[in-house]
């Protein structure tokens, strides 16, 4: 399962397969959340939207965007909240994080880490196979990281878990 | 319940009274989490912490120090996502929630914002009747967020209830 985080629109997206074979898509969608409301409220609907699909989908992993200090100053604290929210999910229930940068899922899903929004838009749906590419931008942004942890996570998140054992 | 929200260490405190009457130490306590662990696991860490004692304490309502995009950069990630699992705890549980700037909470306990944190703790303790200062700083913090919210809070929080009210 991938997740774009956000405050106003949180992209999930779940994506099938394995490396080397087809990829298919499972479920995309955004849980939607008013500005008009207090940011612990949009938090909340954004905890009980995550938790239904985890819950009903069952992800063996959850990749989030990273999300960096030097983003976009007006929405980074409502991102880095509903991330932190979207670890906290899978987290608690013992399913692995996977952190993948913009960059790093415009690589894998185009070849080109500045790929702009359309590109990958396209590259999801070929991918895919679907026959429209997935909007809004939020969803199309959560199936490239899904598609991004299938292709790149498998071998990162082992060697993550074994990083994390040797520390303890 | 004031807490002062922090990765590496997040501040506790719960204060029992009203304006106009002696206010009394009921709990002040950190949660600490390992900076060699997953941010996924610190927040979930810090989630039990803070559900353990929501559960225990059932407080009126939580104040959370807001905080600013414009702090320290290296820290504001994981700050940023410790309030809002802070906040998440206490929104699922519908228990009112109240951000205070830290200059709100200098001015309320010590009369002047931009006190530093010798003069918090040591006007926390005093208007606490404690013996000693309150430590390490994010715990004196915590009980500062708690006073600062029972002596000006109340009538904020209705004011918001109302406007959220009026929202819908």
């Amino acid at each position: 399962m991938g997740i774009d985080p956000g405050l106003t629109r949180c992209g999930t997206g779940v994506v099938e397969g394995s490396v080397g074979r087809p990829l298919g898509l499972v479920d995309v969608s955004v849980i939607r959340t008013s500005s008009t409301l207090p940011v612990w409220q949009r938090l909340a609907q954004i905890e009980a939207g995550l938790e239904a699909r985890v819950e009903h989908y069952r992800p063996d992993a959850v990749a989030i965007e990273r999300i960096f200090a030097r983003s976009d100053v007006s929405t980074i604290m409502g991102t880095a909240q509903a991330s932190g929210v979207a670890m906290l999910v899978a987290a608690r229930r013992g399913i692995p994080v996977a952190l993948h940068t913009p960059s790093e899922v415009k690589a894998a899903v185009s070849g080109n880490g500045r790929a702009d929004k359309a590109q990958v838009g396209a590259m999801v749906a070929r991918i895919l196979r679907l026959d429209a590419m997935p909007k809004p931008a939020d969803a199309a942004d959560a199936l490239a990281l899904a598609i991004t942890h299938i292709w790149r996570g498998g071998a990162q998140a082992r060697l993550d878990a074994a990083l994390a054992r040797s520390r303890r």
